[in-house]
């Protein structure tokens, strides 16, 4: 039996999951870091993220820095998306064979750039040869207990909110696969960063304090809404249009003769923070966009577009489908 | 310029480490673990392993459990080399598109069985689809503050030792990569285990003890010691007589015409520990090899074969020679 015919890679996670005892252990597996115990004020949080070539980059696209980047801020964006901050790191390198030096360094550069602007200390790491560039980090970080934020904890009549605009690295990635840079040269110029050198949501801290429930959507917003009902046992209700999606987005995908909502649903690595919180709590936060709200588990998630309500699939970025 | 024409792996690392000053890490990097701030009477250990199809592992002479054990083992003996125990992991997943998913499930049995041996709990982890098998795992350990036992503790006119007979993982490898596995069958049953199922030194917590400096033995004998030695700002004497190789190691080597101390002082992944320890200290410790003893670093390394002195080269397992 193959990975994809049990249902992709959560249903396996799933399937090799098991039971924890040791009670140092906050949270169980499936929660965007392990929480655990640290100190009198503070839970650690422990998190890893690999990245492989010509899976989530390739050199085509991306610089080397980028790549360096990239590795450190999808590993920030678990931390953060628990209210916490960015501690310690290791590194462990996968390199080919006749990679020179210098691009070894290039690499490097945007690897401790990136955990310098985090206050994040390299403290160790394993090199090995091998065909193509793999990177794979993990790291440590603090939060204070108070702000601990789950997925789990999403409440009926919460409003459902996004830290930023989201469907952008979809897009941008639509017009490269289709070789479409040239006769978009100028939406893609204007949202490319966005898919090569995407940045954790800063916010993370401050949202924890009147956050819910939160999590980082790197695999689409409909698997993470998913994640976040599941775990907090409720259901919720979008509203498509209120979803934040670029004008150069739309743009983009009328001309690929795409929806631009699928971008947003389904596509990957935007980084933004989705969270839950009280209606009381609005006014707390700015910059936020209200894509929806929390109700009963009864009612599952529910997609309202053109005032048509459907039923939203829990469907993202599955690397095995 | 490629990575071997500076030196390797390690002048990589070298060039690549940057200074830390955070002051909740004890430890740069350059050791088996990093060493970081916990508790009144604990410092937590952070370390990184990541194996690879076909540079670590393949699926020829190992089974797929036996590659999910190896995968724990390398990163405990790390934690155990500090005079720790392992306490939490990570584990991150390359995996073959058409992996069957009985597959990853022996790897996970392999995992759990040997995570769950060392009271280790598997807290996180993060899965992606790749062209060969790739399994990183971040592991933290705590080490209680008087047991810790860097590689730079080392001083003039302690004793060399180790902790179990080595080169018989090397002595498997070679006997499989000249396909002489019909030849020396009887020679190969008997130590084929410490290639395909190599087991941490349960004993380090014990050893640490008593210890003034321990490294594990990943990268055979010969560049342990440099680090060791360059660590603690000493030099070592080494009577190659007194490495402890088991007969049958030596019957291979004999049998494929190569010599059996350079198993021992360049092959690896043996994971004995390699430690000193003041004279005085010796009555404590039982079933463990004095190979050689510390002097000042003036005389760097040296080991004595058939009676001659000889420079012992900083060479080992490098991925990039």
């Amino acid at each position: 039996m193959n990975i994809k015919d049990i249902g992709g890679e959560f249903a396996l996670i799933k399937k090799i999951t098991q039971q924890i005892t040791d009670k140092s252990i906050i949270t169980p597996i499936g929660d965007d870091c392990a929480v655990l115990q640290y100190n009198k004020d503070e839970y650690l949080l422990f998190t890893t993220d690999m990245l492989l070539e010509d899976i989530h980059f390739n050199f085509q696209w991306f610089t080397v820095e980028q790549i360096g980047k990239k590795a450190i801020e999808v590993n920030v964006s678990d931390i953060l998306a628990k209210g916490g901050k960015p501690k310690y790191c290791v590194i462990s390198l996968g390199l080919p064979e006749n990679i020179s030096v210098e691009l070894v360094e290039e690499l490097y550069k945007g690897i401790y750039k990136t955990a310098e602007k985090y206050n994040c200390s390299i403290v160790g790491g394993d090199t090995n040869k091998s065909e193509k560039l793999i990177i794979n980090i993990a790291m440590l970080g603090t939060v204070k207990k108070e702000k601990l934020c789950l997925r789990s904890g999403a409440k009926t009549g919460d409003l459902l909110c996004l830290s930023g605009y989201i469907g952008s690295s979809a897009a941008a990635l639509a017009i490269l696969k289709n070789k479409k840079e040239q006769e978009l040269a100028a939406e893609l110029s204007r949202i490319k960063n966005y898919f090569t050198e995407p940045t954790a949501e800063i916010r993370g801290e401050e949202i924890a304090e009147f956050a819910t429930a939160m999590i980082d959507i790197s695999d689409g917003l409909a698997s993470e809404v998913h994640h976040l009902c599941s775990m907090s046992c409720v259901g919720a209700i979008i509203y498509a249009d209120k979803i934040p999606i670029f004008k150069e987005v739309i743009d983009i995908a009328s001309s690929l003769g795409n929806n631009p909502l699928d971008y947003a649903l389904y596509g990957g690595e935007d980084f933004a923070l989705l969270f839950t919180i009280p209606k009381e709590s609005l006014d707390n936060l700015n910059n936020i966009f209200v894509i929806g709200e929390i109700v009963d588990k009864e009612e599952e998630i529910i997609i309202i577009k053109d005032g048509k309500k459907e039923r939203l699939e829990n469907k993202g970025y599955d690397h095995f489908e």
